[in-house]
C-alpha cells in the first residue's frame, strides 16, 4: 500500500483524476478527507507502480507528497529471500561463517611484482587476489592498466598460487575478455550506475562484486543490484568503500554502519574495502577489525610488496610483513563475533 | 612548482630518495629544513608528474603531504586557452554573447507528443530541443527510453523545426548511432566518470554536453573534460545540474557558485540545468534566472506538454506556457548582465 | 493526518497498543491492511503530536515509519500567515519590493576604519552597516573582536551615517548589550541550534537575523526560527550564507534554491549573505545578482577599505569601489525581476 | 614552515609587500621563482601566524594559495604531548587499557525511571550513568528536559549505585550548577562550536566529553578541543557520534575512521556514541563492536527500560536486557585488541 497526500487546496477533479489513474492500473484508492491534507491510501499490489507511474502522480497538481512503502528492489531484498546468500567461487564460500580475503596490488604492473604479491599475501592467508587490469584513473594522463596483458598476468598468478581472482570491468565490450580470466568481476565505484554495464554484467554467471559509489545512498546501491539481478545473475556481492562527505582527514568516510543495514535490507553478502575506504596505510588495520565485527562477509584490501613504486594508490597500501600481521590480529576479532579468518 | 612536506622525523635517507627519484625524472629538489618540517620545493615542469608519481611520493615513509601547485587539466585550462571557447552548432552559437536555452521531454515518449513539444519551446524561443532516447533510471523496472526509434524521432522534430537535438549516450557502442542523429551528445551525471565513454566521445568531433556527477568536485569534472579534449574533441560545454547534499528539501543542491569558478578555471562554455538542479516545477524558474544572472552561458529546461503523463521526471517539467513565461523573464535578467536571450 | 505504518509480522496487540495510544491524546485511529503492511492513518488535529510523541510511536515493535503530514514549525509557516512579513527597522523594511543591502566589515577593528568603511557603503547604496563585536572563531588564538568597544563604534559609525547597525550575538549574556547597540541581532550559523540563545532573543523584539547552519536542513532551519517566534519576537529574518558539501573550490555552497524553497513554506524575509557563501572577492558579485535573481528580499556582503589588513575574513572582502560596481550592476538585474535596491 | 603560492601575474611589489609583513612578525621569505608560479616559504615559528595573520595574506592579490604546514591546534595534538591522556573520574580511567562504558536514558524523565535504569546498567557492567537534564531540541514544543530536578535525579541514582554521573550543558549560566551535580559534562554536537561555552567550560576542572558536530572536520574539533584546554582544562574526551552526509538510512554516518585519524593526532581519549550515530536499536550493538574493533578508549550508550515511552529518542534506546547482551559481547571484541570492558 502506497499513500498520497494532497494540499487542502486540491480540488474534487485533482482527486477523482488520481482515483481514475489508480484504477486504470487496477488499484483502488481509499480517501481520507483532513482539514488540513486529503490522503489517499492506494489498495492492491503497489509494488507494480514504476517510478514513472509515481513521478506522473507526483507531478499532478495539488499532490504535496507520495509516499512508497514498498521497497523498489524485489530479487535483492531480505523480504525475496529471507536466507543468506551464499556465493561458492572455487570452493570459496562468501556470506557464509569464513570470512574470505580479497588482496593483492590497486593495479597489475607487471608479471614478477603481480606473482610475488600474490605468494605472500596467500602464505598470509588471503584467500582470493585483487589486481586490476583496466584501471579507471581520475586523470587521462595517470596510468590506465596494462589491459589483457594484465589479465593474463593474473591467469598466470591464480595457476601458481590457486588463489582465485578478482578484477575490474569498465567497458561492456570488455565482459568475455574479463568473464575469461576472472573470477569474480569488479563493478568500480564510479560504475555503479554504468547500468548498461550492469545490464551486461548480469547476462553473464560470474560472481560479481559491486562496489557503493561515492555518493550513492544504500537502496539506489540495491537498485544496481538489481539490474544484475534482473537478469538472471544472483551472484552478486556488495561492496562498501567508503561515501564522499565533507572531511578530508580521510579519502573517503567508510560507512560501516552500511554492514548491518544491508545484512537487514537484503540477503547478499556483503564485502568492506577498507583501503579504499580510508586511503592511508595507518588507518587500513583499525578499519578492517571494525568491518570484521560490524558483520561484514569478506574483506578486499591493498598489499604491495613496494608501495612507493606502486603505479597507483601506493599510499593506502600494506607491505606484505603488514597484512601478514594484520591476519594475525583479524582472527580473534573475526573469533570474538562468531566467525572464523 | 611543487611541495613535498616531510616530518621531522623523516631521515636523510628519505629524503636522499626523493631526490634521487624526481632527479630521474629530470627534476631538482630544493630543500629547506625547519625545526619541525622539511620542505622540498620541486623545480622544473611539475606538470609532468603524472597522478601515480605523485602517489608514489606520498607512499614514502616520512612524506607528511604532496602540495599540487600546477592544475592536473591542461587542454581544458584557462592557463592553455584565454579566451572564451564558442562553439557553433548549426549556425547556433554557445559561449558567446547570446545564451541558447535547450528545452524538450525529459524523455522521448512518442513521435506526436515530441513534435508538439518542439513546436511549442521553438516558439517560445528555445534554440535546440533536447529528449532522451536512452534513459539512465535508477530501477530496472522503469521506462528505459525508446532507443533508435526515439532518436528517429528526434531527428524528425528537427527537420519540423529546424531545432538542432541534443540527445544522451549510455555506452560506447551507441557512439555511431547517436553521431547520426544527434547534433549535441550529453554526457549524464552518473556517467561523468565512465572514462571509456569519454574516450569514445572524445575521439568525434561532435560537441558533447558534459554534466557534473552528483558528487563529483569541479577539479574531477574539469579532469573528465580533459579525458575528451586529450583525444581531440575540443568541444566540451560544461552542464551543473545539482550535486547531492544532506538537504532533501529539493532534489540536489543546484551549485551556481560552479558558474564563476568554472569562468575563472577554464575557457569552455558552462551550462545550468535547473529543471535536474532542483527537482520542483515551481523552483525551476527563479533558479534559472539566477543562472542567468550567475553567469551561465546556456540553459537547459525540461518542458512536457503533459506532465502529468511524461514517463519520466513529469515533477519537474514546465508546460508550455510556463516556458514561455519564463522565457519573456529572462530576458531582462539576460540583458541586465550584459547578455541576450 | 498523519501515517503509521507497520510491517507484515505486526500484532494484533501492537496495533491495539497504538490505537489506544491514541486515543489517550484525543486522536482516532483508521487501519488499513494491506498483504504486506498495515497503515494507520491518525485521525484528529495530529499538529499536537510532538517529535517526542512521535518517537515513542516510532519505538514500538513492529512499526516501520512514521510520516508526518503537517509542518512541525506553525508560526513560521506560510499556512499560519499567508502574507509576506515586511520588517520595518528604523524606516527600512525588509521584505518589501525594495532590497536593502547591509555592508560593512566583518570585524569591527577600530573606530577610523569602521566610519571609513560605512562612510564608502552608504555612498554606494547600502542601508544597513554589519560588523562583528563578538566574533565566532575557529581557533582560541585568533582575533575574537573588540567586544562592548566594538559596539560603541558601530553605534558611533550609525550616528555619523544614519545607517542602522547589525552585529553577531554569541552569549545570552549579552543580549542586554547587544539589544542596546544595534538595530538587528545576527545570530551566526554555528548558533543557528543554540536553543538558550533563540529563546533569549526570543524574548526580545529586536529583529533577528538567523543564519542557517553548515549542514542545517530548511526545515531545522525554520524550527529554529519557530523557536525565537515561539518566545514573542516575529521578526525573524532569514539568512542562507552557504552550506557544506564535499566541494572545496568554494568555501561553504551557496544554496540559493533555498530561496525559492523558503518562499513557498514561509512568510518570513529571506536574507542571502554571498561572501560566507563563497569566500573569495571575485565571486562574490556574480553570486550576488544571482540571490537577486532568485527572489532574495535582502543581501549582506562584506566590504572592507583594506582587505589585506583586516583582522577577519579579508579574502572574501569587497574594497568599496568593487561595492560601488556591484550595487550599480545589481540595480538592473532587481528590475528585470520586479524589485528595486 | 608554511608555504604562500603566487600566480604567474604576481608583481615584484606584490612579492616585497608580502615579504615585508613576515619580517615585521619576525618570519623570513624564502622565495622560489618558477615559470608558472612563484613560492614563498616562511622561515622561522610560522605558528604563530594566526587565523587572521594567514586571511591577511591570502587577501593580498596575486596570491592563489597559502599552505599550512603546522596544525593549528597545539596543546590538543599528540606533537605537545605523545603519551596518551588518561583521565581518572572517580577511579575510573578514560584512556586506559580498560573501556568504560556510559549508559543511561537519552533524557532524565522521573526519579524512579532513571534509578531503575541505572541499576540495571551497573549490573550489566556500566561504569557511568548518562543522562540528559537539559536537552537540546529541534521543536521548542518538544520536552526540553526537567532543568535542575533532572541533575537531582541523577546524583540520587549516583548515590545508589555508585556510579558516576555525565550529563549536557546547554547555557554558559548553568556551568555551576552541572558542576555541582555531575562527574562529567557534555557538550553536544550541536553546541561544538558554541565558543563561549567551551571557554566557560574550560575555566573548571570538571571532565568535558565534546561531541563531534554534525558537519564538523576533525580538525575543527580539535580546535574545539584546543578552546577549553587554552582555558586550563585539560581532560577532555572527544566522542564521535556520526555526521551528517546524503545517506538517510541511519540517521548519521558514524565515522568509525575518526577513531584511528584522532588517535594519529591528539593525545585525548576518544569516545564513540553508537546510539546517536545509528539512530535505530538493531544498529548499536555491530557498530558498538565495530568501535571497540577501530580502537575506541570507551563507548556511551542509551538504554531506557520502557524505550517506547521514553520522553526522546526511544528509537535508538536498547532495553536492559539488549544492553546486558552487547556488554557480553563486547568482552571477547574488547580482548580481540587487546583491551578489556
Amino acid at each position: 500500500m502506497d499513500i498520497i497526500v494532497l494540499g487542502h487546496e486540491a480540488t474534487k477533479e485533482e482527486i477523482k483524476h488520481i482515483t481514475k489513474k489508480l484504477e486504470s492500473w487496477g488499484l483502488k484508492a481509499n480517501i481520507s478527507k483532513g482539514t488540513e491534507r486529503t490522503i489517499i491510501g492506494v489498495i492492491g499490489d503497489t509494488s507494480k507502480i514504476t517510478e514513472d507511474e509515481e513521478a506522473a502522480i507526483r507531478a499532478i497538481p495539488g499532490v504535496e507528497n507520495v509516499v512508497r512503502i514498498l521497497k523498489p528492489y524485489k530479487l535483492a531484498s531480505r523480504e525475496f529471500k529471507r536466507e543468506n546468500t551464499e556465493i561458492n567461487i572455487q570452493g570459496i564460500v562468501v556470506g557464509g561463517k569464513k570470512i574470505p580475503v580479497m588482496a593483492g596490488p590497486c593495479a597489475v604492473e607487471n608479471k614478477t611484482i603481480l606473482t610475488n604479491i600474490a605468494e605472500k599475501v596467500k602464505k598470509a592467508g588471503a584467500t582470493f587476489l585483487r589486481g586490476g587490469a583496466f584501471k579507471p584513473r581520475t586523470s587521462p594522463y595517470s596510468f590506465q592498466g596494462l589491459g589483457e596483458e594484465g589479465l593474463k598476468y593474473l591467469a598466470e598468478a591464480r595457476k601458481k598460487t590457486g588463489l582465485p581472482v578478482i578484477t575490474e570491468i569498465m567497458d561492456p565490450r570488455d565482459l568475455d575478455l574479463i568473464v575469461e580470466y576472472s573470477d569474480i568481476i569488479q563493478i568500480g565505484a564510479r560504475n555503479m550506475q554504468n547500468f548498461r554495464l550492469l545490464l551486461e554484467v548480469g547476462s553473464s554467471n560470474k560472481p560479481v562484486l559491486l562496489k557503493r559509489g561515492l555518493s550513492s545512498t544504500i537502496k539506489e546501491w540495491l537498485m544496481s543490484a538489481e539490474y544484475i539481478m534482473s537478469r538472471g545473475n544472483q551472484n552478486v556481492m556488495l561492496c562498501e568503500r567508503g561515501i564522499r562527505t565533507f572531511e578530508t582527514a580521510t579519502r573517503n568516510t567508510l560507512d560501516l554502519s552500511a554492514v548491518p543495514v544491508l545484512k537487514q535490507l537484503t540477503h547478499l553478502p556483503v564485502v568492506v574495502d577498507p583501503s579504499h575506504g580510508v586511503g592511508k596505510r595507518e588507518l587500513v588495520a583499525p578499519m578492517a577489525k571494525a568491518a570484521v565485527a560490524a558483520g561484514a562477509d569478506a574483506l578486499i584490501i591493498e598489499v604491495h610488496t613496494n608501495p612507493e613504486e606502486a603505479m597507483s594508490d601506493g599510499e593506502q597500501s600494506l607491505k606484505p610483513e603488514q597484512f601478514e600481521k594484520l591476519m594475525k590480529e583479524l582472527r580473534p576479532v573475526a573469533q570474538a563475533v562468531g566467525r572464523e579468518i
